[in-house]
């Protein structure tokens, strides 16, 4: 039995009763449940009420009230939760039936889920969603992924109620990313995106703020007209909004002012981390993001150590402080140095994120189309940004393109930015104010486009101590050599 | 039954057998197994010819062959191999039975085993040995952890055969660490900090060679003065040899100059580096160098990289080249100040490395000995270095020391170093060369002494787009602004 529900949300939080409501504003008519009924009557007695919403207070109520094939979607606590609902909903569901699981979860548990609810039949999609509150109910970014024959059924209403970007406001930032774990994949390299953009802007804020000596009103004006430019992204429109906030509990001056320094984490920068290091791919943006932000949390700890550990002495190397700051201009050029240095370390930061990307699509073979990627990142969520058009142009041109960074435009922005770029991270070294993310895309790039690195003493080192052998640049084959034999005879042995 | 053997060893490759030879030659007598009997055969009959050694063909006989309360310890390769044989093991032991795993384990899986060993009624003992083939044989760092009553048993006996170092070498490099997986958690620390030391050199290495223009020659001298001052070590010994190698396969010139620049990794950096993002802490120098052998192994990409990507225009920055030039000084002066940026970053590495321990026995209520910790990697293992011996003396002085950054031998030796730390990490960034641990220990060393950091912003940021609320400096409690509403209108709204 079924009833006449086009579409089914368990799970609402803030998130999910958005989500609830923009499905319903397209046109459909919507079932909803949580664990919690009192969630339920609230809805329907109060945002939903008047409009094509059935509220349920059982998950059997709630199956039995969508029809098929029903497309039941979870919003709710990514973990053990996600696993006890699809528990209780494989036996209620009826073959076609799709479970939609749209929370922050790991891709390794939606490759695990959807093989499972497969098993029983049924079909299964692991879908990223991201904007937060007012894109769950505007219009969010979507990336779903899992069994295939599911998307030419969700395909119509997800993209319905995706954000819209293009010159005509038409085209949906929501396509098909892959097979079982890709779309979670997919969000989870956005929002480790999404922590490298916003440790940028975090640096670029100190040394404008520290070094520069701006203002609140004046980081406001610069911020203002960093959108207008290369830059144009949301994080960037919302940082100078956040620059013209008064505080807002009565005391004097701005609000920003008055925020303890100390960041919260919610986990996906720290997987996108860990599992950049299980392919062996350096995806240092995001994870120095995660570790700026782990010593942020060390607060106490660095207050304590600032009492202590002397930055570098003003007199003593005050030579050195006049080249640096000559370097990187006077207030206004440096001002624009900086943009640029942010710019620069922003492309190294995307450019890994594909790259990681990449590597994971060959492991997993879920044969990811980066322009799409790109595309799905332009409207809705946290890193949308005028940006994200030049990647998906470059990835339609090239859909095999290795690197962002070898692409011409981005290869000519950087080389464009390198010169100020450099200044910025080497006067930030000299005055001592810490650009870790600055510094890590610099050397990256500088890293990447180096044909040879010193890891041949490296594996010297290793084959030395551990016979771990090594190749050769002029010979095929694996080599090792009696280091302690051929070594010059010390003069104290 | 039981045999009169002292000590019985399974796993007869390099290590194992290297190990077996060290045990009997303090006079114990000891039994080998190797699944692969001919192994067995091959040392009784070749290099344990005339020794005190019983070869045995099945478990059951290795089992019985030694004396009660039997010290039987695994050196086979980590993972499944070593839950089978324990499986094997348990029901051919008695009670107050010792199994000891001296292979590079992950913690978590001597967690697990420990408690799977004592449940069974024996001993289990988690040990960390380094030093190589040649430290196995002669004197190891040993790293015991596990079951509290395996500690007397075995003392003497580890204690005899490991490294020793003192004035008068009669300080073992051995003492029992911690509960269940502590030894083989601070073997992992010493790997990821052998890595964070190895890629150091190799940027000092880069840096001497490309910038400085050393010769081998050259910097076999260097090294060699290196090796008598702060940095005197293993490592730095061993690369000081590496550049008196001359091609041993017929070609002219240096072996290291033959070698691919494509370096190896066998996991406990990596091991390492996740779990640091697990605790939190910032142990930026190891990731760095997981991350730098990642690329490093990139090799084609990078070649094609350098053909399209180009470094710091000679002609346009020629001014800002010579600026950089000017702060790391001549040639000598930069050789020196590459010895301090080395040294500053060597220092920051170590600090790191004692500050994920410390987050980690508290987590895991291992409640280790800091000092110890140092001691043990005083000699035997591959970041042997006198250096360690002010460590040990740092944590004997002040126990809870929270940060080696802290102590004044440390913070003097930091602070008289970092003037040209800052000037070769600058250089570095004008003349294009990719020093990434030297600049994530700067990083980390300013944003430790840093009271102030720009995570204001990014806690203003989480809270404007998704609500995650914040605190402030001045007022307890959690906040959350209605940014929309209290931030200046935009021009264009």
């Amino acid at each position: 039995m079924s009833g006449d529900c086009d579409f089914g949300l368990i799970g609402l939080a803030v998130m999910g009763e958005n989500l609830a409501l923009n499905v319903e504003s397209r046109g459909y008519k919507v079932a909803v449940f949580n664990r919690t009924t009192e969630k339920v009557d609230n809805l329907i007695n109060g945002r939903a009420k008047g409009k094509n919403f059935v509220g349920t207070h059982s998950i059997e109520e709630f199956v039995k009230s969508v029809k098929r094939p029903r497309k039941l979607m979870l919003l709710v606590q990514a973990g053990p939760a996600v696993d006890a609902i699809i528990d209780q909903l494989i036996p209620l569901c009826e073959p076609g039936d799709i479970i939609i699981d749209g929370g922050n979860t790991h891709y390794a548990d939606t490759e695990r889920r959807t093989k499972k609810v497969e098993d029983a039949g049924l079909l299964f999609c692991g879908c990223g969603v991201s904007g937060g509150e007012e894109g769950a109910l505007l219009g969010p970014s979507m990336m779903p992924g899992g069994s295939a024959g599911a998307w030419p059924e969700v395909k119509e209403m997800f993209q319905a109620i995706s954000a819209k970007v293009g010159p005509n406001n038409d085209i949906p930032c929501c396509e098909w990313v892959g097979p079982r774990g890709a779309g979670h994949y997919v969000k989870m390299v956005h929002n480790g995106i999404e922590y490298g953009d916003m440790q940028l802007i975090c640096e670029a804020y100190q040394l404008l703020r520290e070094v520069g000596g701006l203002s609140n009103d004046e980081l406001y004006d610069v911020f203002d007209k960093w959108n207008d430019g290369d830059l144009a992204s949301y994080l960037i429109e919302i940082s100078r909004d956040i620059f013209s906030v008064k505080d807002d509990q009565g005391g004097d001056g701005y609000l920003v002012d008055k925020i303890l320094d100390v960041a919260g984490a919610k986990g996906t920068g720290k997987w996108m981390s860990q599992l950049a290091l299980d392919l062996g791919v350096p995806s240092t943006l995001v994870t120095t993001a995660v570790f700026a932000r782990g010593l942020s949390a060390q607060k106490e700890a660095r207050v304590r150590a600032s009492e202590k550990l002397n930055g570098p002495s003003e007199a003593s190397n005050a030579e050195m402080r006049a080249a640096a700051m000559k370097m990187v201009g006077d207030r206004e050029a440096f001002v624009e140095a900086v943009r640029q240095a942010l710019y620069a370390s922003k492309i190294v930061s995307y450019a890994q994120g594909f790259v990681q990307l990449q590597a994971a699509s060959a492991e997993h073979k879920w044969d990811l189309n980066y322009g799409d990627c790109a595309l799905l990142w332009r409207g809705g969520c946290i890193i949308r940004a005028v940006f994200l058009d030049r990647i998906k142009e470059a990835f339609d041109e090239d859909p095999n393109l290795e690197n962002l960074l070898l692409h011409p435009f981005f290869e000519n922005a950087v080389e464009n930015a390198q010169e100020k770029w450099r200044a910025v991270v080497a006067a930030a070294s000299i005055l001592g104010i810490p650009v870790p993310a600055f510094s890590t895309a610099l050397c990256y790039y500088d890293g990447y486009r180096m044909a040879r690195l010193p890891a041949n003493m490296l594996q010297a080192q290793r084959d030395y101590f551990g016979a771990h052998t090594y190749k050769r640049t002029d010979m095929d084959g694996t080599f090792h050599s009696e280091w302690i034999q051929l070594r010059k005879q010390p003069k104290n042995a």
